[in-house]
């Protein structure tokens, strides 16, 4: 970390709990993790859906618009999934403090770096959502093509394959995508989420 | 850049125009360029207090939030101040993807970054105000002790005195900050983006 030494606090007039106040919720992030082909961002979506119908202010990052933009600079190495997870977590922090509903859908295999990101974002605010699904279901689906890919070698640290998946030991919430029905699992995390009143 | 093979571009169910829709705004980012000292910060704050008496939803992007977070990876030389303003347009990019009007004060000393900034943000969202105020006049301010440590090379690559500050030739918006009064800087800038009907 480089000491910045020409940067001095500011005060700011208007702050989280303004911002939540007019937004008439509390940031939050939920913080999707599991296998490739698990359903993160499919149950990511749908619950964003059902916040969106509850007019909630919410924002989704995955793979999509973080690994093309912001985060296009890294690779799967774990040194790159690592650095990948720390500016998810800073950025999901920020949109937290503008009062949204975060939802973060990304492999994030290791327990070290979610706990970071824990941090980061903060205790009070980090909902562990554990998207659970065999490694067998998954690759069955592979919907992207990818664990094909993966098990021939043309994509390296796969998560699942060629790298691991450090399954959650405490999960704030556990869905079972293979077991458990789409809009089940998305009502079990938003009546889990009520008790924030957002 | 790397290659992202096993990103597969999902359909979102929500929207920018469905989020802008329920925050009863267009998101978009206001970009505060000029000197240290220039009073960037402050007039930002000023601004977001103006909006959100408005009832409208904000976030300012500066140094304190950013270089202590997400960027404290990042020094002050050339390729560190890139870096930094890269991701500080894409994580203004995205938010202004969840509608909300984002604030972001950073010196941001050369063109070509604002170019980059503007269009990883996209052009008719992407507001550039330059905050003009002579040098002299943010030295002899000093708040922050900084051009005394700078002018003593106790900070290198320090803009205007050690690193060039490169003035925007055309600014969607330019206040002088030595000569007008901070309300009405602010209400300059209000004025502009009401056409957006923010």
């Amino acid at each position: 970390m480089k000491s910045s030494t020409n940067i001095v606090k500011q005060v700011y007039e208007i702050d989280v709990l303004s911002r939540e106040n007019i937004m008439n919720q509390k940031g939050l992030v939920l913080w999707f993790t599991g296998l490739s082909g698990s359903g993160k961002s499919t149950l990511a979506n749908e619950v964003e859906t059902q916040l969106y119908q509850n007019q909630k202010h919410t924002f989704l990052l995955d793979g999509d618009n973080l690994r093309h933009g912001l985060n296009c600079d890294l690779g799967f190495s774990d040194i790159d999934r690592k650095e990948n997870i720390r500016r998810v977590a800073h950025v999901a922090n920020l949109m937290a403090d503008a009062g949204l509903i975060v939802l973060s859908a990304f492999v994030s295999p290791f327990h070290s770096d979610r706990l970071e990101a824990s941090k980061i974002i903060g205790k009070n605010r980090f909902i562990e959502i554990f998207v659970d699904c065999p490694l067998s279901i998954c690759e069955s689906r592979d919907v992207k093509g990818l664990y094909s890919k993966a098990r021939k070698g043309i994509i390296s640290d796969f998560t699942g394959i060629s790298s691991p998946f450090e399954a959650p030991i405490n999960p704030t919430i556990k869905v079972e995508t293979d077991t458990m029905d789409l809009k089940v699992c998305a009502k079990k995390i938003i009546s889990f989420i009520s008790q924030y009143h957002v």
